[in-house]
């Protein structure tokens, strides 16, 4: 059977880009890998929208968020987390770790922070030395309003803005430096398009000062000062993951080729024909403030997780994502992050159809089908 | 931009036979690939439903064509061909080459010969040593019926029953043994999901007995002699082509595990849900006994092909075939031979939707995805 995977993270992969990392490995300091490793770094300012250094640290998402906290604060510092799912609450496990001083505001899952509590928030606690927000909250496909929050904690008050980009970065529009965002991480299975292994993170001016002038908690590998140090010379501290950088190069020059912005309006577009194709099911969508990179879905009244699941992944071959923690078995996620275009949404949404029959939900066969196509060729 | 194969040869080939492909190359006198050698001939067997010897040919079916008539024909030997498109026509050139002695009956494109016209046919030309029919004829989409076909030939004549199944073999029942066929000839490029390269050629016990009590036309390589004796060794006269034969294991695993008759289920479903999901969109079809393999379809009135082939292929990365001689620029054909599934048929309607509407042509946009997702899960 055909595998189709719609999961946020791993996302599919290009051919291209499974090829060029299938080559025979090379050196990591030999002339080669260095020039890769330097385009790698210029095209992610482009990626990021930003004249500031990006670092690949090779780890996963959660890495390149530990190396921000670690590298950035120091035991007691006051961190705001906005905790509106699974990973927002990350955010505040790791500062917990390591300053153990978390102020996390809680948010129902399938909302986002709202400008108006954040200036609270700021009021409450003018001793803040961060905000730590989630752009693409992946748990909940929802979207936070990353522009407006960090244009607020720039103006009200002296505390950074860290954002988790990890579904977002290459699905919303984003602008590193126009929007004065301090610390923003995404990893390489996400937007990228390349397999899991990868962390990056762009760090602004007023971060990397900090940075360099203290030592960070206890680390050593997960280290921005050290990242920094060799990203001047277009290098890295440790052995990178040599496979993992240069198919980023080949992702990188795919994602210049279609263009920033051009991407940025596909993944709209196609998250606003999934979840046509979902209404048109009869489908309630979760989340009131929806991500582009993926589309919480409630499972149907009388519809079992299990076997819906089963349908769609032994008789379709199509895996999604389930929902996370209390939401374990009353939603599931679409995702169309990173290599997906408008016939995917066509197979998705089919598929799901395909499933909905098989255990005998009622609706009308080919409505998901027409409905996607109907968004993007209109009536 | 994803790039989508409907084409009936080359067709898709699955990852793992790409990946089994890719391993280091092997020597083909080493008991590593005469293992894999002896397990691709039993497979074979099972694929062409026959106990005697399929034997692999390092070239393309044409060549596995040649080899047939060059290895059992002498100069001057009457062979009846049945031409009704461009694979039909091809045996009365290899006949003609050869033996100088063709007789050539031509039948409409879209039409099959008809078991009536047959017995004429034989009636007419009692001394003809054999019959060349077409199971699946890819210029017009349009199968004949062999099994109908090879029990009047068996009873009416002596003439030997040699038929091209090239885009048919894996895509329609088809029983060498039982149906009394006494060649067969299919291409690995076809309904067995490989790249080109390979000719499979199925012998009757009573065509073995002519081809080995002589030397054949002029011809070395194309000995279907050579690759008789070869075969009873499980060996080749001559260097196969290692990576598409250890391929071809892949494939025959795959299609073993299926079974082969789930897989001319599949293709008769899949078939009739391309034509329902053409229908839909008001196109019409071209043959009157449509083959299993690919789907021929009428350019609509109005629409010119350059413009709707140029919309499917530059905006959705989607392939066809187009028309051949004097049908080309009037039919277009939809390949769903070999590596196909349900979901796929959805992406080539849904293709052919999105380039029927940037070329303005009129239809209910999601009509032929719903006609799809109906032929397959009902109303």
């Amino acid at each position: 059977m055909k595998k189709r995977l719609f999961t946020p993270g791993p996302t599919p992969v290009p051919e291209n880009v499974m090829l060029r990392m299938a080559a025979p490995i090379i050196h990591h300091r030999n002339p080669e890998f260095m020039e890769i490793l330097t385009r790698v770094h210029a095209d992610l300012k482009y990626l990021f929208r930003t004249t500031q250094p990006v670092v690949v640290l090779s780890c996963s998402g959660t890495g390149g968020m530990e190396a921000t906290i670690s590298s950035i604060f120091k035991q007691g510092d006051k961190v705001i987390t906005i905790n509106a799912g699974k990973f927002g609450e990350r955010w505040g496990e790791l500062v917990r770790v390591f300053t153990g001083n978390c102020v996390e505001e809680k948010v129902a899952w399938g909302s986002a922070i709202q400008p108006e509590r954040m200036a609270e928030l700021l009021k409450e606690h003018p001793d803040a030395k961060a905000v730590c927000l989630t752009h693409s909250e992946t748990s909940t496909g929802t979207a936070a309003d990353i522009k407006t929050l960090s244009a607020l904690i720039r103006e009200e008050s002296d505390a950074l803005v860290l954002v988790d980009g990890i579904t977002a970065v290459g699905a919303h529009e984003f602008h590193f430096d126009d929007w004065g965002v301090d610390v923003c991480i995404t990893g390489s299975q996400k937007g990228l398009m390349m397999p899991p292994g990868l962390a990056l993170v762009a760090i602004s001016e007023r971060a990397q000062d900090i940075i360099k002038g203290q030592s960070g908690m206890p680390q050593y590998y997960m280290s921005l000062k050290k990242a920094l140090k060799a990203h001047a010379g277009d290098d890295t501290p440790f052995t990178p993951a040599v496979s993992l950088v240069i198919g980023l190069d080949e992702a990188l020059q795919m994602i210049k080729a279609e263009g920033i912005e051009n991407i940025w309006k596909r993944h709209e577009s196609l998250a606003n024909a999934c979840r046509q194709g979902c209404n048109a099911l009869g489908m309630k969508l979760f989340s009131n403030s929806p991500s582009f990179a993926v589309t919480p879905v409630w499972i149907p009244e009388g519809v079992k997780w299990s076997a819906f699941n089963k349908a769609l992944k032994n008789s379709n071959g199509i895996t999604v994502a389930a929902g996370q923690d209390e939401y374990k078995d009353k939603i599931f996620r679409i995702s169309h992050l990173g290599f997906y275009d408008e016939l995917d949404m066509l197979t998705v949404i089919g598929g799901i159809e395909r499933a909905l029959k098989e255990i005998n939900f009622d609706f009308e066969i080919g409505a998901g089908v027409s409905a996607v196509q109907k968004a993007f060729l209109g009536n």
